[in-house]
């Protein structure tokens, strides 16, 4: 990894799916939209994982290999798309989690919004 | 950071997320079906954001500052609740990721799949 | 509705919203993939209704008349992206829906699918 | 079809999808947030069907016999599935929606609307 020493583990998942891409010659499919599109059909399949359960039954789901590598697949898929999107996209998807939790802790300050639910808009 | 040097980046994005929820009481929300209701509405926000539109008229939305921010603020919070949703699930993502790579590696032979979009399944 | 007889339901649904449309020259923003993103994003709005909550407290809220009238306006809003596609693509729902309910009728015979949540794939 | 004078197409597919259910002791599945994750999964595969081609050709694909089945097969399991969740949910749709349109006719008057897609926020 001392190579790496100036690229983040976000900037090296990115690099290794891109070469990927790359290799196949399938960055002409890849525009945003078309990649929205894969990322919602990913994020379909992670939603039919968990359709036909109820909330009280998934821990005990879990702890069956088969469904947790079930869950891992799609959750990678999504990861994946994710990525790769915002690679296109030329979006620092870090920066953009950093500066969201930044903003909702103005939002949502601690002592108004403990154990609620409720959206920021009903109590600004 | 200087105890952390053993910690990933997304595992500090992880952490980070995750006091943001503790100090709220917000665990409580965080089923992994809930994770993955809230995952969906926020792709369903990015989706929004390129519907009225068409693959042509990207590129030259793109370069707009107000349209990269809101498609960063979305991204943001994919991410986010994809973070979250792992760290609940107990899922390591860069190592899911990295595992799903590998296995299309072998589905995808770069000289069979270059230039095609055809799924796998066609030329097993 | 005497000069409708010859129309069901859903045509003369399909054909009020293809008025509301036309009437606003929206049927240039309507592309198939446009619709589908729109679609996404009013499944993300519904999903956003259920994510907070526990399939336990759902029969209690849906007591209540703002969520039950939120709910009811976001199945509106996929309701009618679906239409609306289907009118793009000239695709009958009801003749699909049939067709569909008859392979799943072969697929998932009543003795063997029984109280069972498996994939048809499982027993065939 | 004349013992059903008083039942609406929709009220009618309801009843066969409602039919099709019981028969297999189906309804302990359908609680309404796993309808809806279903919902979800479906709406994901009608994404992934145009995700990687793009605005252009999607004409000349809806040509192809079996792309119109397969896009038809999906848009059938997502109809099947909201009329499902309306069905427990004891919503009527065509009713949702005729209100929706109403509110829309208001909210986006034909004048000021015309060839625009901007949110209605944007002339309030």
């Amino acid at each position: 990894m001392e190579s790496r020493t100036n690229s983040s583990q976000i900037e090296v998942l990115t690099i290794e799916f891109r070469q990927f891409v790359d290799s196949r010659d399938w960055g002409q499919f890849h525009s945003p939209r078309n990649l929205v599109l894969a990322l919602v059909g990913e994020v379909g399949e992670l939603a039919a994982e968990f359709q036909w359960t109820d909330d009280v039954e998934v821990p005990g789901m879990l702890a069956d290999d088969g469904f947790r590598k079930s869950v891992g697949s799609e959750l990678a898929d999504v990861f994946g798309y994710l990525l790769r999107l915002a690679d296109v996209l030329q979006i620092d998807l870090a920066d953009e989690l950093r500066k969201k939790i930044a903003i909702n802790e103005v939002r949502y300050p601690a002592d108004k919004s403990r154990g609620s639910s409720d959206k920021y808009t009903s109590y600004e």
